[in-house]
């Protein structure tokens, strides 16, 4: 006799309940009322943090490690202070899922004994607190990964990821939310709930990494490592105003971590970090790929970090650069702030004695139609799956009342570019990945092929383009990835670093332009300078396959050179 | 109006008739009769080629290329003679498909042009002839691959491969047979017909590079190129005495070339060289890699040529490695002469220092079963469109006489794993790639397992294995992949190097084992040592994948030993 099947929303809320359990009652806080939209100010007004640890959790990354890998200071106190920080952001944000403060602190004074035993480092990871979205599977936890199916369900191991980072001596502190499926560039599950952006509440953090997204803006974590299928790891960082790198398929593990679309090779999911600080890209990543991961998981390509490219070797060096601006991708054209980003880009680089063409896109709607039909090739049986053992629903829109939009996007670009879900065949299936090659080919030869006009002997170095064409937007409105979807087709290296902030005096609507779609008509009726004012606005650095090093090297200088800019005209 | 469909034969014959018509009259041999099971000598009684000739063709790659790329040699008088060699080859073995003599000279010409006017080397690969498998598409030429339907396609393109070995300074020269499909261990069309094994032609060459397999073997050319997807680089050249390696997935530029089963990703073909000469492997491999395929081949993994790794700075420097024997991998045991060989590797390699251990076949079957059902997930889509458009049938036993065999292998053992073929949707082939992955992790972790019994520190450097159970068998009865197969699913570098020669007086029958299956016991049966005598014995090292500059070093190192050991014990 099998017990009867309890109901998805008592399970989903006494999992909702367990959560708020695992919340110190001494590090609850006030919460501000709804009528206060920004809570970025939270964690300095809350009250719950020393200025000793709000100096600590706003120290810029390589601070914090150069301090904890020299010993100066303990990972015990970095973590506390990260955790009350995460626990005030999750309180306002609802970006955690797991809370587990007395193995976080175990963990760090573990790290710390080491230290003082061996009088060195651990790793270079030394006692540094990452957050990691609700994927990376962590021994005798749930991954719940926004679905009520995988309540109870305790991991018997760490996924490669965790493993390597705790041979790191890095310290995994928090767990953050994800949307159902994980195939929204939003953040909501029927488990833990919504995530909301901290500069807006009304506004989606952005997805799949959405929880992460909010937890950083917040420097409620220094470090934390999301994933991209099809810009889950850009759209939150462009939302939130952080720093990430979308490496190529399988630089880094993913082997053991819990997955939408399980098995699904043709575009395949990457992890990558997320941060307020730049030093992230290159201390993750060069961490990861030191510890030769192809060891662990027989999927990573044995790919040494490579100091040459970092250096820029194939890119001059850095010294005179060409980068391809993409101002449009003639499918949605970006919002006001997204243009005024990339002018400023385009100024300061041209400053600075580098070269910026214009992007010519390529192919860009054939690209989008193959890579989102390939993700729906399944015709939706592995969400159904995953539904149907708790009998959950499956959720079809990420807003929060049907039909709160004035804007009509019921009939998504995406959904007439794929047709209605169905089940494909292995030999449709192989006629899509022939497209998606040719398609891959034809974007190289059309990259090669700048070389003729870039005036640097070398085709375009990198192409710098919105990673959204929008900043955050109000929940269920996040439509469209289609600045994201290239690089996950295409397979490009790609970074998200943040450029500003939204200007409603600088950044009035455009004219009405030629619309390329319906969905181009529809987000240009969406801008209104006034609702986004303040956000972040970010952009992306492309450039090509596995060229994480580069990437990073170029991300680097296009990023300082951006800042001097901005300091030698006064701007935000 | 349309003009009525030719039937098949009439086509095929047509271009049979062409092809024949391609060989110059004065290159015409007296064809000796078929009582003459061994052809391996006819290039050098049928009084065509000069005695200059059959030294130059007869000489070893590396000193080849030293005097063709210091100008010592014309590339002119070389191609003439492979060409020469490679045309007696084909009218005793049907090795060849496209002949073009004059294209082939002329491009030589203009190979020898360029080092008269620069006073140096196009590149690395200045002047050298090289042998093509039926895939690789050259502009202006059909590439038949075995299909009546290819015929009068004209390429308006060369293969990324081509154009690269174009400007490395190579000459294609020839292009050789394959079976129809491709997916076959012998070769065997509608179109060219079958190719025989030169040692004995009632016996196969392998496949699916098998037209590659016998012309190398009797020197036809110094070094050709051919692809595997379950083993058709490794089984020719098994059974035709060769070098070879075998690629992981996307190290080298495949893009442009024809395949069966396109789109297929799951187990990507691989192309890969064969040649009578070990140093085929490094130049091939170092001259493509070094020209950056990443930048031609949108699929190639952008990973330098290491030659930190190809000096086994993982391995110990190559000093004291150990090697892990496959003597049995619980699915078909190998026949007496790979056991003989086996046995000597292990001795001349502990006699050099090295450790040679058992090692332990990890879910074979399972892994089999996974790649071969991968491989036939569209349910025979693909080549069913491929003959509908001729209306040729498929081709379903290589067999010359149906029954002419009194080992009963109707039911392999191939088709007992997979099922009756169907087509499998998207959704059941993800999850073939999940058990597929779940399968590299086993293996990986067992691999690294090894460490415990090797004493050297280190898990087992390479595994070292046969190719195929046996050595050429007759027509029709190449059922058994499972050595190769291992390397395709789990994507290990892997090279074929050859032995020894099969002796009768040694390779006596074994007694009758406890048979694994029924086709093991079948295997068993076809064992006779006067019918193998001579033939070649190959086996395969295996190596990690994306380890390809590795293996390489270590072929060179375990091939060095055993050619020692022979010379000191006087074996053959």
């Amino acid at each position: 006799m099998s017990t009867p099947k309890e109901d998805w929303r008592t399970l989903c809320s006494r999992r909702k309940q367990k959560q708020n359990e695992n919340i110190p009652p001494e590090w609850r806080i006030q919460v501000p009322s709804k009528d206060v939209q920004n809570v970025m100010d939270v964690p300095y007004t809350c009250g719950l943090l020393s200025p000793e640890e709000l100096a600590l959790t706003d120290r810029d990354l390589d601070d914090l490690v150069a301090d904890l890998t020299s010993g100066k200071l303990k990972s015990e106190d970095a973590t506390r202070a990260f955790l009350k920080r995460a626990i005030v952001a999750h309180q306002v944000t609802n970006c955690l899922t797991e809370i587990f403060v007395d193995r976080a602190l175990d963990r760090a004074r573990e790290v710390d004994k080491y230290m003082e035993e061996h009088g060195k480092p651990m790793g270079p990871l030394h006692g540094l607190p990452i957050s990691l979205k609700d994927q990376f599977t962590m021994k005798g936890l749930e991954t719940i990964m926004g679905y009520a199916s995988n309540i109870g369900k305790f991991a018997d191991h760490d996924c490669v990821l965790v493993e390597m980072l705790y041979e790191l001596g890095a310290v995994p502190f928090v767990r953050t939310n994800v949307p159902q499926t994980l195939m929204w560039g939003e953040t909501q599950n029927n488990v833990f709930g919504r995530t909301t952006n901290p500069y807006n509440h009304h506004l989606t953090a952005g997805g799949s990494s959405g929880g992460e997204g909010a937890l950083l803006a917040m420097n409620g974590s220094p470090l934390g490592v999301g994933t991209d299928i099809d810009g889950s790891l850009r759209i939150p960082s462009a939302f939130c105003g952080l720093y990430t790198l979308r490496p190529s398929y399988e630089r880094l593990p993913y082997h053991g971590a819990a997955n939408a679309l399980t098995g699904q090779e043709s575009i395949s999911s990457v992890l990558g970090p997320m941060s307020h600080s730049l030093g992230s890209l290159k201390l993750f990543t060069k961490a990861l790929v030191d510890a030769r991961p192809w060891e662990r998981d027989p999927l990573v390509v044995r790919k040494p970090w490579n100091e040459d490219e970092y250096r820029l070797v194939d890119h001059d060096r850095g010294k005179r650069m060409c980068f391809g601006m993409l101002w449009d991708n003639k499918v949605v054209k970006p919002h006001p702030p997204l243009k005024r980003a990339m002018e400023m880009v385009k100024r300061a680089l041209e400053e600075a004695g580098h070269v910026v063409i214009d992007w010519e896109p390529l192919n860009h709607v054939d690209i989008y139609r193959v890579a989102q039909t390939i993700l729906v090739a399944d015709g939706g049986e592995d969400y159904r799956r995953d539904c149907e053992v708790s009998g959950e629903p499956l959720i079809t829109s990420m807003s929060p009342e049907k039909d709160a939009h004035q804007i009509d996007l019921e009939v998504s670009l995406v959904k007439m570019l794929t047709g209605p879900p169905r089940s494909r065949s292995a030999y449709e299936l192989w006629q899509l990945h022939t497209e998606k090659r040719n398609l891959r080919k034809a974007y190289l030869d059309h990259w090669n092929a700048t070389a003729k006009r870039t005036g640097t002997g070398r085709p375009v170095d990198a192409i710098i383009s919105p990673a959204v064409a929008y900043t955050a937007v109000p929940h269920g409105l996040n439509y469209d990835s289609f600045y994201t979807t290239l690089g996950n087709a295409m397979d490009y290296a790609c970074s998200g670093f943040p450029v500003t902030v939204v200007d409603p005096e600088q950044d009035m609507p455009h004219d009405p332009h030629d619309f390329h779609n319906h969905e181009d008509a529809a987000f240009y009726k969406l801008y209104h300078h006034e609702l986004f004012a303040g956000l972040p606005v970010g952009l992306q650095l492309i450039g090509r396959t596995l060229e994480e090093e580069a990437v990073i090297g170029m991300t680097e200088i296009v990023d300082g050179i951006v800042k001097d800019y901005k300091k030698r005209n006064n701007l935000q």
